[in-house]
């Protein structure tokens, strides 16, 4: 089983354990966090990290910062909680799933805005763990959906005796939501079945999450993975080692093209060149019905630090010119499939994904 | 124009001059040679490689092992010779341009073995120099070669007024011959005409030959560069940046298939999915007709630790399996032309090389 990124320990009067990110791939360091300034800081120096999990952890924030509040009225107590949140939310100001988690929070307190201060804080603890319990929920679904794609894509597994072999790009998996992540979740209900299961991981540059956080959460599963460097990929392809693709994505737009981490680009092209699936877990979370296309996405430019001194000491030439996008767009030609948490999605996808959307609103 | 990588300076008393690339991209020293143990240091630690740089600094070797002999008679000097080429061939075991530079010293000693002393060192020390004449020729001819060869493929260049963006893998630049290059020669040549261009340079992982040598030596030589991370390729010729890709050699096949740096196939097969022209840069001493295909060429592994301790700092887990293959195998189905100092070989590359090995020992 896959580790716990972060979870509540004891009651109301307890803490939020999260596991310290910036420690690992070394050192595995739970932090128990009581109050909101320790939670603020976990989030802002990236000791917490993956859209799903920093919701999680902004509304812990949320309940750590007025559990002991004096307030004994409802305006005083919204006042405080609406002044935390604002403090929250400069933790990491460009996280979508934080300001999302703390309106959560803040809508379900004022729908409960006629009970008194006490039973508002327990709705406000409960509301944080079932977030744990829906992004559970929404991983396992798409890790069942993903396994069962692997079987019917008539790769190797269960029945023959064989093993899945998984490439993965950056990390998508257990430590980005609560437990067990979005790529790796098929790859986590696999060996939680006995099916066995390698994943090839890649170490992504510049920042390595593959190194660093992928093959860290695997090996403490005990999920055989490999490391390789990015460009490695294509060899593990041709000499065969490699039956699908899974990554994950930050956003897909409307018409199925999907964007994430830069290099998930080359790694869909190889796998096109190869013949081999290649599958994205997308949340419908992450699913933007309103962008057209993976064109009208912006492509992030960070700080060429990150490719010249990015593990310390400088490996490039001073004042050398970087160019440094931090994701990439795949258009939706070289997806082989979705994996959301209400079914796999095949293309056309821009026919499958307004389908699915049609029947949600619909339904 | 590009720093010389290893050159002599003064006369028979002088010294064997070459860039510390241990040092290198931050600090720029030049080592004055003059006593084989140095050079046998210099080859070992890799102050000097690339198989051309490798074979000059080792003919270099040899003549300072034996300059201040005091042997009279050709028996006595030969066995000295003999001994220091053995000595100096332990510097490196696996590099195969180094046993070719001693045999052919060896060789041109047996030659002369009639003259006295004096005069055979001084035809050592004129064989060495003419070594770097003959790369620098070699080097130049692709450069030239490779130049034409970009303007008929009507990309961008001096008619336009436009910049050749090039890609490059790995470093297959001035550093590792005397001065030009292989695949970097057409980019000097190119610049020495002022014909602007612009080169994109791979980091190259796991040894970041890319960010810390190509990077370092087209900016000593004022040409512009960007660099990028491996997986950022794909990218920047989805973007549209890139007018061709030239890469070097370690060894290419009867066939074409082409042997380079871990992370060539894969460019080869993004520059074959954006119509980018793949080429290889291939002095005929890298061509090996008794090879009928890349298959048959092993694939060296090199130890985990490159992988997950390259920055200095450990980037990995404890205990992580690693594939670490050192380089790859292109087939010849991506190689759009290759370079050779005799011309441009286009496919079908098996019937070319076959050609153009045949009228070389027929003519």
């Amino acid at each position: 089983m896959p580790v716990k990124t972060i979870e509540w320990v004891g009651g109301p009067d307890g803490t939020a354990r999260l596991i310290d990110q910036t420690l690992l791939p070394t050192e595995l360091k739970y932090l128990d966090v009581s109050d909101v300034e320790t939670m603020w800081d976990a989030i802002k120096v990236l000791r917490i990290r993956g859209a799903p999990a920093i919701g999680i952890a902004a509304a812990f924030g949320l309940y750590l910062a007025v559990r002991n509040t004096r307030a004994g009225d409802y305006a005083t107590f919204k006042t405080e909680l609406d002044r935390a949140a604002q403090y929250l939310a400069g933790s990491r100001p460009t996280a979508v799933n934080l300001f999302w988690a703390l309106k959560r929070i803040q809508d379900l307190v004022a729908a409960h805005a006629d009970e008194p201060v006490p039973a508002v804080k327990q709705h406000i603890l409960s509301e944080a763990l079932r977030m744990i319990d829906e992004d559970n929920a929404v991983c396992r679904a798409i890790g069942e959906y993903g396994l069962e794609l692997l079987a019917s894509a008539g790769l190797p597994g269960q029945a023959s005796g064989l093993t899945y072999r998984i490439l993965t790009h950056c990390n998508a998996g257990g430590l980005a939501t609560a437990q067990w992540g979005t790529a790796l979740a098929p790859v986590y209900v696999a060996a939680e079945r006995g099916i066995p299961v390698h994943v090839y991981a890649d170490e992504t540059r510049p920042l390595l999450q593959g190194a660093r956080i992928t093959a860290w959460e695997l090996q403490q599963a005990g999920v055989p993975v490999t490391l390789i460097t990015d460009n490695m990929a294509a060899t593990v392809m041709a000499q065969g080692k490699i039956d699908a693709v899974i990554v994950g994505t930050d956003r897909v737009a409307a018409n199925g093209d999907v964007a994430n981490k830069i290099g998930t680009l080359g790694v869909a092209i190889l796998a096109k060149e190869f013949n081999v699936p290649f599958y994205v877990a997308a949340p419908t979370s992450s699913i933007d019905m309103s962008l057209a296309s993976g064109e009208l996405i912006p492509i992030e430019e960070r700080k060429p630090e990150e490719v010249t001194e990015g593990f310390g000491r400088r490996t490039a030439p001073p004042g050398v010119r970087v160019y440094n996008p931090a994701f990439d767009v795949t258009p939706n030609r070289y997806v082989t499939a979705l994996i959301t948490e209400k079914g796999v999605l095949r293309p056309p996808l821009g026919a499958s994904l307004a389908n699915l959307f049609k029947s949600a609103t619909s339904g």
